[in-house]
């Protein structure tokens, strides 16, 4: 079935507030999730209600929590999330970063306290409409990603998002797990019954698996980008472990090594999220460092292609394809998504509106 | 044969002098060549003498740079580089973005009007002994590696280098090409006649070419960190499209898209650096940040390995390795490279001392 932006929205928000979510978080919440949806991000966006409601169940992220600034300096903002999803601890954060950054230059944001911040694109997409450079790190719950060399996992999919503004183009924005595939990607093909490529995962004696159930259920872990030693995978390695430390060390958090990582302080995941802010005019005027970005997103994009049913885009094009695409024709969601989420909605007696 | 490090850091500089450069920005420069060499990245030591004599002889660097601060804000540092090699203007930058970074927490650096600046890690790994956060992207002449879906080269191996300070542990430095493989290990294979292993580099119908000869001169590319869009080299692709945003884009150079890329304007390459400092203590205690640093390195080297005798390391870990060998046993320098020494020390009348 095909739903449109809005039902989704709607859709989630009403599951929120019966969580116990107050109407402003609940409003923020939804709107990030259900961008993602619109972006073709389905990994990120409601299906993540049927994760979110196990998670509080469990007791592993409270609803009704509080948010606020811990501290600040001209050039930081600390913020704690109180035990909660990430997504309202993580706005507040950036657009204090934001108004920051423009005033002194840069600013650097940490969300400590908190869970699932959903897609990490979004904060950096902000950023750059705001018409400056953003970064962004999380850490995650699930240890499921393997060293280089490693015979067990120690590490998460640990994502990385960059974005910059352009004038004529969409901003850039990079949003990407550092291994080799999102555990998403690998969740949606195991329910499809689908093998994966060779490269995705490994067993402990660090040969292939491509049993999609194997390498997301057990005895198989997801490797890093570049997915073997020979094809560098120390480099998305090396870069997992920079997440890391931006994510967790930097402002205090459930290290991602640490026995029971995520599931050790009752009420909170413990997990952390940082993010960057820089002016695009620190070293010239805005303009030309923004037509420089769009000459280069033109030239990328102007790259002969090997095949012509696959032109070469540009970081953040899938996503503006997917939002042009289901802004028109609506979002579709799968028979056993609704069907859990069909769940989700009555186990808290909220209305369901995928029908 | 195997000589000592302070004889190739002399040699370096002798020839330097030769060439017209000052005392004081030989020996900067003659310092972290070197140490490129101490620390087993040969690829960046003494062997790039003989691509910067071919540079030099084409009047595409000048030696006797004026090399400046030409901008600056409480956290920002512009420097111009005067055409010359990156290394002067380079430590120029990212000393005084030290500097201003713990005064004001954060600086942001960038370099201009510059050309080859060594390995990224060696400024990476200056902030973290200085007890700082640091980031280090330049942009590159050579364009070698291929879009994902593309049949044409459009970018370089464009290098990223992060690091953070520890405790107990050196750095944590990572420094690594966006390609799957750096050009110079490609050079070196082709060097000894030998392949390449399958992914490091494409033809233009996207073939993995295993001819290394071939993949460093005609008719194949690199490919991105990923090797092939199954394994998604679009995420190599958009850290290198990253890479050039922060280093040309910021400031101001040839864009690497660009006619005639790092060739156009006589007497510089007009290649680009930017750095990245950042306090550590921005939202905790330094050493409480430290301390899960090296955690984090201790829980990851600590992983079971595959085959014993390849342990799981962490970024940093094989430069240090390395130093420990080379500092006791001398640099083995090969024969091909010894000669082709002589004749750029024979070119400039400086004495010859690798024998």
């Amino acid at each position: 079935m095909k739903v449109s932006h809005s039902i989704i929205k709607t859709q989630i928000r009403e599951i929120l507030l019966r969580w116990g979510m107050t109407e402003i978080h609940a409003e923020t919440t939804a709107t990030l999730m259900s961008d993602a949806d619109l972006r073709g991000i389905d990994s990120h966006g409601i299906s993540m209600l049927t994760v979110y409601d196990e998670r509080r169940i469990n007791f592993l992220t409270l609803q009704d929590t509080p948010v606020a600034i811990a501290s600040e300096t001209p050039v930081s903002v600390l913020v704690d999330g109180g035990g909660g999803l990430g997504y309202v601890p993580s706005m507040l954060g950036v657009d204090r970063g934001i108004e920051k950054a423009l005033e002194t230059g840069m600013c650097a944001v940490a969300v400590r306290n908190s869970a699932h911040f959903g897609a990490a694109g979004y904060y950096t997409r902000r950023i750059a409409e705001a018409g400056l450079i953003g970064m962004a790190t999380t850490s995650c719950p699930r240890v499921q990603v393997v060293p280089t060399h490693g015979a067990e996992p120690k590490l998460s999919t640990d994502p990385w998002s960059f974005s910059a503004p352009a004038q004529r183009n969409a901003p850039f924005v990079l949003d990407m797990a550092t291994s080799t595939a999102a555990g998403g990607k690998i969740r949606n093909r195991a329910t499809e019954g689908l093998p994966i490529p060779d490269g995705w995962a490994v067993d402990a004696q660090g040969e292939f698996v491509t049993d999609a159930e194997r390498a997301f259920t057990i005895g198989a872990f997801l490797t890093p980008l570049g997915a073997k030693p020979e094809l560098s995978s120390h480099k998305g390695y090396g870069l997992a472990v920079m997440v890391n430390i931006l994510s967790t060390c930097l402002s205090g958090g459930s290290l991602v090594t640490s026995e029971g990582h995520a599931r050790r302080i009752p009420g909170t995941q413990d997990l952390n999220h940082f993010f960057l802010v820089m002016r695009s005019d620190l070293f010239r005027p805005a303009a030309e460092f923004a037509a420089d970005v769009d000459t280069l997103i033109d030239d990328l994009r102007a790259t002969r292609p090997i095949h012509p049913d696959h032109p070469v885009l540009v970081a953040g094009d899938p996503e503006e394809i997917a939002k042009a695409e289901r802004s028109r024709d609506g979002i579709a969601i799968a028979p056993g998504l609704v069907a859990r989420l069909r769940e989700v909605a009555a186990r808290c007696g909220a209305p369901f509106l995928l029908i």
